[in-house]
């Protein structure tokens, strides 16, 4: 990577000047005791994220399988904690071969710096939420160990890679007039999680009973109040992902961030009020879990772009991105994929709105506060006008090799898997419940459970 | 508003000058990067009370009406973002119109700064808190489309002018010696929800079968558990609703915020152990109900003048709020007004404890530290003695004022519904349980429920 | 205290001035406003454990004593609030008695300055932590005045009197070549709390039926999602617990706060795969309720040494602390000590690890980050040789002082409530349930209850 900037050159841009081209390896990353408390609250911040997956993947579930989606959510932490420490980051934000692959702080033990510490953490919770974004595409049918065996995969081999093309590595150069933009990890996390998902749920097969020939039977969720609690708590995580990067290298970073908080409220709440109206129209009923799922849809849609759009923007992409997770979820019904969690629809499809959406709608001044003075700054097609089509181009292409990379390597892992009869739970399992076989019993000893099923 | 600072004159006063007079419009807020990482952390804070308020609501209904309950409680976000984006800002923080009403920044438009996207994001956080309020006065009974058509009344209407009299409007200009003193919306977030929510309950009527004669039924929520964590979760929100204003405007920031937080502690304390202690010497048992309400009657006891008062001041307010707490929870029961949630009694009373308490206790030492050099400085009876009871005439005043312009505004909206049968829904609805006629069947579909009703 | 740096030679040395020597009393304490923005922060992340520990404990008792576990949880709260404001923080953090006590600051009446306020905050919720420990050892059978008896001593006798020895009392001046170190409160939080629940575990003995002859029952909690909820926000929490002292009188502030951040993660991790990968040899299960009290495990381990040491210092104390707890574990039950959250082998063995692991890994140079150019840097044995054997000798030390009193204050109440017959609730109400006697009727009064007890 010759444009990398280097050495003392580099040193001198960081801090209150402007930092130009693509980041640095994680050796040349020097925060501001300021920008480090930040980065670090913020950071700290997205763990809640962690907390409302796990509620609401366990609130969707039915009561048999608490237990399992609970432990697949808390061992995919501790899997990528070793892992990520040992080889992820390395592979992410070390000194980088090619532009394609990192190959320094293994163990984060060459250079165990304040600023590598910090760029570990941050970048760990989201490789977090990437990783947890299959468990519910998983939920309720797969084997512990076929999880176990994926988490590895997500934090050295998927994560790592698509992060070093995208932040420092072949993507952010390609193009001679734009970069390839990503602010908060809407196609590194998002899309990621969602393809995985995707090909994780298509591979395991949909749950017995979900369809019966041309009906599709609704599983509804053991929990209610679990589904909104995971949410809300999804909701207020999301402020700590979509502001933390704006203190990784952004030159107006309070700037950045105020603007990435607004944009999220907004967008959300028009996705959600977009999706309930529709399915309002068609049914005469207001589904909380659809509006739960269309919250996170116009969060995840709004990540990719947050600080580079204008509210109305926001807004208009929370309408779009109701509608595309409507659309998409229709679609894996159609395809008879069952997916309990809706991870492919909500991150999965709504991550190519902001993706994409960059290449309309990013103005280039708001890009600039954030990338500084380098000169490849483009921004979407309403403000570049011609330009702005090589932006589109470049956004386009960077979600095409992600959802290529990310599709290939979870179909050899989960077709492997699958081969080998290692991926789904045996049918007695399944109907019993996984907790009582897997897991020293039911979630709820106390209550009463309905023997609806 | 000719006593508002414009222009330079202004832009030379903040930062770390201390700021005088009235707060300014959006257009002239200019934070140094420091406070506004500082405010933007801690408005993120205050979302911990819409998920407290989600989840105590939900424990705090029975079994067939929690989707119902959440779905008001997510609903409301999404009107009110929406809302207060379009409109609602505009009128609380636009350029002022003879001091009742702000007049720009509809849509965030014309200024999209950093400083109004902070101020937007951090006046939105209170929004939701004070809307959120009267969803526990409402529930169990009202119809979905009621909840739609307030929320937004809220949101443009009630909130935004209130602020807008008694942040930079008249109420702050209106006595010669004295500023009416709402440090964290006491009176502009509590005392409006607490209002409208007694009203919307008044106007609902109670519950089926909650008043039989003289006989008061209780009806028990159908979760503890989700009492208790919401509670808490509002508690530790209440550091954020109750520390961020100091990051608005103070000069002496970081001691306004301490002495906040520690406050904000004991007057909780006080309140909870003082109701706990009372219903204990009655009854015999120890309430758990009655502890979660009474330690958010205390914080929203001391959120109107929290930095203002010593510590022990913060106790004695908690100990009288404890009392007030309990004595507006009979006197509603005794009016046979059924308020679910206890939302008059906790938000309505309690704010006033506070708001009342300016005019005895607040120091004027430490409001100077908030106001800075401003000349109408006064402080409570205690301290600034004859000048004292100007203090706590403007505080019973912007109380007052408060209440009739929110409870007329509520009156004509929910008297509106009422007329036209759209307020409550039928009895049939209301015994089957709200969420197996809306909202697509129970909310723990796995769980057998009793059947005492 | 003639060691302890006074007047203007003190102030001199506080903010960006490495601090010398033992911690001064509180009235010597000068954050700068950025400090001071972080320290509050962090501080009020730690309420997040409080959130953590009721829903934990609630989730791992029976549903028949919800209520009396989440009342217990909330009145340590209120108790520790006014008693920690009344004499505690005096005790704790006032100026010293011969380095044994502390004697002023009553009330925080003497000098409510912004930094007092700030140190009762963040030692408050320290506090609230190490008393809410105990809470779990007393699940279920203890009368809840005992419990109300208990708090008032955690807060003014035991936490006081232990902080103010470690922090600037006499532990800190006693060897001639190091400082007891415990950056966290791996001794003045876990070890306390885990010590006084052993204790109050032992003398209320074990809940009927826990243990037949050679046998031992199950006794499982009520709800699993809580547990894991409970987990992961104490895990958040722990990121506040571990960072917070960092701004309390680091030198490298940011540096140390995200060192900790990374092996707090790490330990952790580190732990609960440790413990599941035993659990699993031996049952062929994977228990979640081992892996989520290892994550805690590994965390208590780390908390007195988080910043002192490197990442794979941190892994492997974390996978010491997982085989300590199932070891622990093991031990108590072999005792016939019934301790229904295992509160005695999280907080009370594996504390001991990283007590200990600072005389073995505890590296001078970054300890120095924390404490300045003190002359009494030494470091572990690892690192300084023969010198680390001293710092050895004065962890173990402090650790043997801890036990011994906490233990003796906690037989002597303990022991004093037993004889009085005022610990344990009757048989009668243990078999029903303290909800239904002592608070009003049961947690969940919309669900069947499942009969097997």
């Amino acid at each position: 990577m010759g444009t990398l900037p280097t050495g003392s050159a580099f040193d001198a841009a960081v801090g209150s000047q402007p930092m130009q081209g693509p980041d640095p390896p994680a050796s040349h990353y020097a925060f501001s005791p300021d920008d480090a408390g930040q980065l670090l609250t913020y950071s700290t911040f997205i763990f809640l994220q962690q907390v409302g997956f796990a509620v609401l993947e366990s609130g969707s579930v039915r009561a048999k399988n608490v237990r399992n989606i609970l432990l697949h959510n808390i061992i995919d932490k501790l899997i990528c904690g070793v892992c990520y420490w040992a080889l992820g980051f390395a592979f992410a934000y070390g000194d980088t071969k090619w532009g394609i692959i990192g190959t320094s702080n293994f163990f984060l033990g060459a250079n165990f710096s304040r600023d590598t510490a910090l760029l570990w953490f941050t970048s760990f919770m989201f490789l977090l939420t990437a990783t947890t974004v299959v468990s519910g595409s998983l939920a309720e049918r797969a084997q512990f160990e076929a999880y176990v065996a994926y988490a590895p995969l997500m934090a050295v081999v998927v994560y790592p890679l698509v992060v070093h093309w995208a932040v420092n590595g072949w993507l952010t150069t390609f193009a001679p007039k734009c970069i390839y933009l990503d602010f908060a990890g809407g196609s590194t996390v998002h899309l990621l999680g969602g393809v995985a998902g995707l090909v994780g749920a298509w591979m395991t097969g949909p749950r017995l009973g979900r369809f019966n020939g041309p009906e599709v039977k609704p599983i509804v969720g053991h929990n209610v109040e679990s589904i909104a609690l995971g949410t809300f708590l999804l909701w207020m995580g999301w402020y700590g992902f979509n502001i933390a990067p704006a203190y990784l290298r952004g030159t107006e970073r309070s700037s950045i961030a105020a603007r990435a908080a607004v944009n999220t409220t907004l967008c959300g709440c028009a996705s959600a009020l977009t999706a309930l109206a529709a399915t309002w129209w068609r049914s005469g009923l207001y589904d909380l879990r659809v509006c739960c799922n269309a919250i996170l849809a116009g969060m995840v849609a709004i990540t990719a772009i947050c600080p580079h759009v204008d509210p109305w923007g926001a807004f208009l992409l929370g309408v779009i991105a109701g509608l595309v997770y409507l659309g998409c979820s229709k679609l894996l019904l159609h395809l008879r994929i069952d997916d309990p969690l809706e991870a492919c629809a909500v991150h999965g499809g709504c991550s190519l709105v902001g993706i994409l959406g960059v290449g309309f709608l990013a103005r280039p001044d708001y890009i600039q506060e954030y990338r500084g003075t380098d000169k490849r700054i483009c921004g979407g097609i309403f403000y570049a006008g011609h330009d702005g089509w090589q932006q589109l181009g470049v956004q386009a292409l960077g979600a095409v090799v992600i959802i290529v990379y990310t599709g290939a390597c979870s179909l050899a892992l989960f077709g492997a898997l699958h081969r080998a009869k290692r991926l789904r739970v045996d049918q007695a399992t399944e109907i019993a419940g996984i907790d009582n076989i897997d897991h020293r019993g039911p979630a709820y000893p106390d209550f009463v459970i309905a023997s609806h099923e």
